[in-house]
């Protein structure tokens, strides 16, 4: 048995729940979470409310409280991390590949579906503690600081992954729309790549954040004087901005064969046609792919001292965390204090 | 004084009609013209009818007039090709990288504008005769048959500019989407640079014409189950189809980092941002890029024996050429031989 925060209502907020962990298969690391981030898609899962009751919570640090038999990489104590990863089939070509997340029979998500095995419900970081199996338990380097680094296991990879892909390096003028969870960190990796970094804001609040975060420049992407000061001034763009928008003044902002690279999930991205002609340029989306890109972000982030900008809070004040969310009032990213919970639980029955 | 045949009046259909060429410039070549392609944007600047009296017509071949007195790499008599662009500013970054379709000041088209340097209305090649300055002027070599040879120079360079850019070449699976005047090149090209191609068709009667052009396969595109099977197929999909249309069943058959280059130009494109995302694929667009890639491209043609498939019709049966292309009755491309002219035109005054 473990406590979280769970969903038990359609139209409900979280409340503290007891509810009960799968015995420690031989593959399998049961994780004492000590840091969960608060993630757009935790948003999201609650307002849809399938599949109740709903644990939240896919990016999270922790210590290693048990390991399965065959465990041989982690010992108790451990100082770990974990994704929104935590099982696939692990014999397709992708998972091969350790790009398990396009996973040919679909991963197992941390939370919001059921283990492939028993078929038991799958709870999220919103709780004491998780079983994960090994393949997916990240150690988590001594340098980074485990509130910090938990984001870096679902806003984090994301970013890495398409900034590793389009090749951004020494040299690489990199376009930031946003400057939320994924925009900062975006930030981060793109200055320690070597790149230089523009942050496109809607907000003139956002512009010291952004400097102080190493941007070169900052350009308020309302103002079309500015936006049109940049044309051809960018090789690669990453938009973090939520929701379908239109993508025309970014597009424009690119040279020549440059990549806008669409972190957001509406149903349909509306793409003007003369502008990506006029610059051969291309328009690509990403997520994050699997073991293999979350290890080396993880190295790369110790490497180079990165972690999110959290502002941690005490896990019973989840409620707030998730307004606050919802109506970004967030600077970097918001991460549960897993360390501390409620006192009376509601006992799942 | 030439003849051609030009849209006089908005609404009306091309008459012959006689008019005055330029005298020639030191670097101008006057180019007597035997063949010209009829291709859709003759068919959209007729309807846009801007600027009229309007003589259509943007890629041709014929043989050396006159010379002007600086130009060293032509004589009269020599076989020429000409494209879509006749002039540009020949110093800014696109120019001297010989990617004058992107010429900061805009390149001077073949028909559609004015001169750059005395401002006297443009004429395409839907006549006799027309001046060109000596940098656009390409030479024909002499494997290539001129009514074939005369599309390459804008379907043919359309086509060559994204399949090289895209790197097909052994072994890439290239899917070419449409079978027209751009398709039918494209599995030429596609094809004599080592791909392998899979044409898609809504017409189950293109079976024949894509494999007798060397196509390994061919997709009945509104046949959802031959598309499914096709799921994660090829790395770079050509898209001819013309106007806008549902991208996402093209986008589900490339594989992973895979590459969908649509031709048309609709105001939007219409994207499906999951289908963009679970194979992390790329949209873009393309055309010529200029005199580099023509160069390219008809070096490559004459090597490979390329030239288009083509329905050669006398000059003055243009309207019928036109009235056959507007409803999809080509198969290639159709040609005007200019050599053959009306009797009695009209003369501008």
């Amino acid at each position: 048995m473990t406590t979280g925060y769970a969903l038990l209502t359609p139209g409900g907020t979280l409340q503290p729940w007891t509810f009960g962990l799968r015995a420690t298969r031989p593959d399998d690391v049961r994780v004492r979470i000590t840091h969960c981030g608060v993630c757009h898609s935790d948003l999201h899962a609650i307002e849809a409310a399938d599949g109740l009751p709903l644990v939240p919570g896919h990016e999270f640090t922790g210590e290693v409280a048990e390991i399965g038999s065959a465990v041989t990489e982690f010992a108790v104590g451990d100082r770990v991390a974990v994704g929104n990863i935590v099982d696939s089939c692990g014999v397709c070509p992708a998972c091969l590949d350790e790009e398990e997340t396009y996973c040919l029979e679909f991963p197992t998500l941390t939370y919001g579906g059921v283990d492939r095995h028993d078929g038991t419900p799958r709870h999220g970081a919103y709780a004491r503690e998780t079983v994960v199996r090994d393949r997916f338990v990240y150690h988590l380097p001594e340098e980074l600081d485990p509130a910090g680094a938990a984001p870096l296991m679902c806003a984090g990879v994301t970013m890495w992954q398409p900034l590793r892909r389009l090749g951004v390096g020494a040299g690489t003028r990199v376009g930031v729309a946003g400057l939320g969870g994924l925009g900062h960190l975006a930030v981060k990796f793109a200055r320690a790549l070597g790149a230089s970094v523009t942050v496109f804001t809607t907000s003139r609040s956002r512009r010291e954040q952004a400097l102080a975060l190493g941007a070169e420049a900052v350009v308020l992407s309302t103002d079309p004087d500015q936006m049109a000061r940049h044309a051809y001034a960018f090789d690669v763009i990453v938009d973090t901005v939520p929701g379908e928008h239109d993508l025309t003044p970014y597009l424009l902002t690119l040279d020549f064969d440059g990549t806008l690279c669409v972190l957001g999930i509406p149903p349909r991205h509306q793409v003007d046609a003369m502008a990506l002609l006029r610059g051969r340029r291309r328009v690509t989306a990403s997520g994050s792919s699997g073991v293999r890109d979350a290890r080396e972000m993880l190295a790369f982030a110790a490497e180079h001292g990165i972690t999110a900008d959290v502002e941690v809070l005490p896990a019973p004040r989840v409620r707030e965390a998730l307004d606050r969310l919802a109506r970004g009032d967030v600077r970097g990213r918001l991460v549960l204090d897993l360390t501390v919970t409620d006192e009376a639980p509601i006992v799942a029955g």
